[in-house]
């Protein structure tokens, strides 16, 4: 007997029809003995919906006011879904955000969970009762309701594994796990066993969006074991735990389960590549002390979230070259606030750069290893790939090439790594 | 400076341009120096989509659950009329009935509001903030989502009012006034400027829907005075105060109103035409004591709503006639429970006839004056239109016609009892 939490995303809940597959999937882990909990997210295209009465009402809507509007969505499929397992025979109950609590901070729309009262909840499980949540919702100490941002309930479900010490958390998506690659653009991707929170965290923030990243650190920094695993599986597939999804677990984990399998780990896990970001570029800039903050400190201030930043060398006469990633839909904001400041920074021209992708490659193994990146740039260059800059963590080199490239990159590096493997190790 | 609940429907709600209609009307209220709260439906039709969400997930659906994934259609219009407020530059908050709290009792998707927590909310409204209050929904003691029922919400801002001491609840509906009949079947219809609760009560119950009758009733013991106004009115209107809707009060407020307006009473209000209801007749029964309740306590316990009971003189041989009327809806629940039952009832056949209509004349002025339900009859029986049944009580004399006669039976007795004036009076 374990305990689990079950996460199903909008796709999943996206009608009464796929509800019942939803519950019939709930149903089947409960027979096998288990304790449940599920969290839900709103059918899909809800909160969509939503979001467009909030802005209609007013275009800077009170957040606090939103998360009343928005937080109706997973309150209504929370409803559906314990229905519908009562239907086939199952005890089951919503526990709202506010009936649990979920306990979050005031940041209304983007509030962090605090803490879960899990006593009255892990009673009604050892009970029989199969606890549905709402994901994505909780409540502040002024009794308010709160949302977490966009994608939370991947991040209540593993603040609710927390809370309950379960077993498992399993998140089930529209893909069947965590692959090397896109499987779309490489056919011979992989489908990995195992992936470290780390590794799960570079790929998720590099355009592999298979989980929330807040939900990967969450997991990390609570040590809860995340599967991710498909939705869309037949009524007689076998019960999860024997359900090939990915595993994401420790570092330790990882190397015991390497040890017992007697696998190799690889140097590289993944590689992603992520087409949502465009490159600005300052030419001339005074390399000076400061320079630097007079350009990110405002965009700080506009909430643009800057991802890569690369000062190439000073040249002659004590002037720099300063070259940044931002998310495409934010280059025009960014674009005005930096020609606003022109002055200030003192730069010589701007470059904006749309039509960039970023390529990484991310695997644990690369801290041991030297060579890693080598092996990208050659065989990049190989193919005549032109890159136009370059940025290093310590399980990720990341890379930026023309967009139109980003394929045959992917491709490329896939095979260079060794990933197109036939068979699935861990 | 007064204190004002106001309520507003699911049309009024149904969509961004209607509810920045609605906050228009409700600010005005404000600016004219009241302290204001809001009670509002869900969105037109959005009540239906979700009852029906809950019908495909269980045709036996757990009520409690039911009433987590309908109040969020209250929730949403709540939300959203609060910030539209704050969009006009008004301070505004919601209140959703976990949060007030509104405690109800345990009888979900039907539940009673037994107490509402008001210092909360008379502090907010004290300082300037516009209460918005979801109306429909309520909290049980074990921290569960109720819901009151289709119609609720008027109720809701009934038990409001009464909560915060208002000095008047104003229910804004499609129509803009309760009319001494339907204004579409009699074009001299004249609109009420008052009309006492028990008035309302009647004409309610017998299909004059304005007011959904809980509503009337709650307002008649708690002596909240009611106000039906139109919700469509012009932006330069005057405010509610001094618009022209109809006022809902006691007994002893009227006679004072038209004592200061130096007007009679007139003996009849209104006339109102129900087609909702079906009409069954079982023959010779035996006329011995029980008989009637072999028939209607199966009835009742199926939870049919049993109308008028009509049991004529008892015939030779100890034999009777029992007629009676149901909602047209439970017409053929109704028959099979009756025929099953048909030997312990013991009777010769049961005849069911759909196609009925019950007219129904109310009136204060009834109490005091003989001859009211003579001149009934007899405007029926110039026009040749036979009465099938005919039941009484203390303000109101119905009748049973057939339904194709309903508009006809309406105008004649509009006409009658001296209802199609010109001037409006009290």
């Amino acid at each position: 007997m374990a305990r689990i939490v079950m996460k199903f995303g909008g796709t999943s809940m996206a009608g009464s029809e796929r509800i019942r597959r939803v519950a019939n999937i709930v149903r089947r882990q409960q027979a096998a003995g288990h304790e449940v909990a599920v969290v839900v997210s709103a059918m899909a295209g809800e909160t969509d919906r939503l979001v467009t009465f909030c802005r209609e009402a007013d275009a800077l809507y009170d957040p606090a006011e939103y998360d009343v509007v928005v937080a109706a969505g997973e309150q209504v499929t929370a409803g559906l879904l314990a229905m519908t397992l009562q239907a086939m025979g199952c005890k089951a109950r919503s526990w709202l955000g506010w009936q649990l609590p979920v306990r979050t901070d005031d940041a209304h729309a983007k509030a962090r969970i605090e803490s879960i009262d899990s006593p009255a909840l892990i009673a009604s499980m050892a009970a029989g009762e199969i606890a549905v949540i709402p994901g994505f919702q909780g409540l502040t100490t002024d009794n308010r309701i709160t949302t977490l941002g966009r994608g939370g309930s991947d991040t209540s479900a593993v603040a609710v594994a927390a809370a309950i010490k379960a077993d498992r958390c399993d998140i089930y998506t529209d893909v069947d796990g965590v692959y090397t690659t896109d499987p779309r653009i490489v056919a011979k991707a992989r489908k990995l066993r195992h992936v470290t929170y780390e590794e799960m965290l570079e790929l998720a923030s590099v355009g592999s969006k298979v989980l929330q990243t807040r939900s990967v650190g969450l997991a990390m920094k609570e040590g809860v074991r995340v599967q991710v695993l498909s939705s869309f599986i037949d009524d007689d597939a076998p019960a999860a735990d024997t359900l090939p999804g990915t595993m994401i677990v420790s570092d330790a984990e990882l190397a015991n389960i390497q040890k017992d399998l007697n696998v190799e780990s690889h140097l590289i896990t993944g590689i992603a590549a992520d087409k949502n970001e465009a490159k600005v570029t300052l030419t001339r800039i005074a390399d000076r002390p400061g320079a630097v903050a007079t350009i990110f400190g405002p965009l700080a201030a506009a909430n643009i979230n800057v991802d890569m930043i690369i000062q190439n060398i000073a040249k002659d006469k004590g002037e720099t070259d300063v070259t940044f990633t931002v998310p495409a839909a934010d280059l025009a904001r960014t674009q005005a606030l930096i020609e606003e400041r022109k002055e200030e920074i003192g730069y010589y021209r701007m470059i904006a750069e749309g039509k960039i992708a970023k390529i990484s490659v991310v695997g644990v193994g690369m801290r041991s290893h030297a060579g890693i990146a080598a092996t990208m740039f050659k065989a990049l260059a190989d193919r005549g790939i032109n890159i136009q800059a370059i940025s290093t963590s310590e399980i990720k080199v990341s890379v930026l090439i023309d967009e139109d490239e980003t394929e045959l990159a992917v491709r490329v590096l896939h095979t260079a790594y060794g990933l197109d493997a036939v068979d699935e190790a861990a």
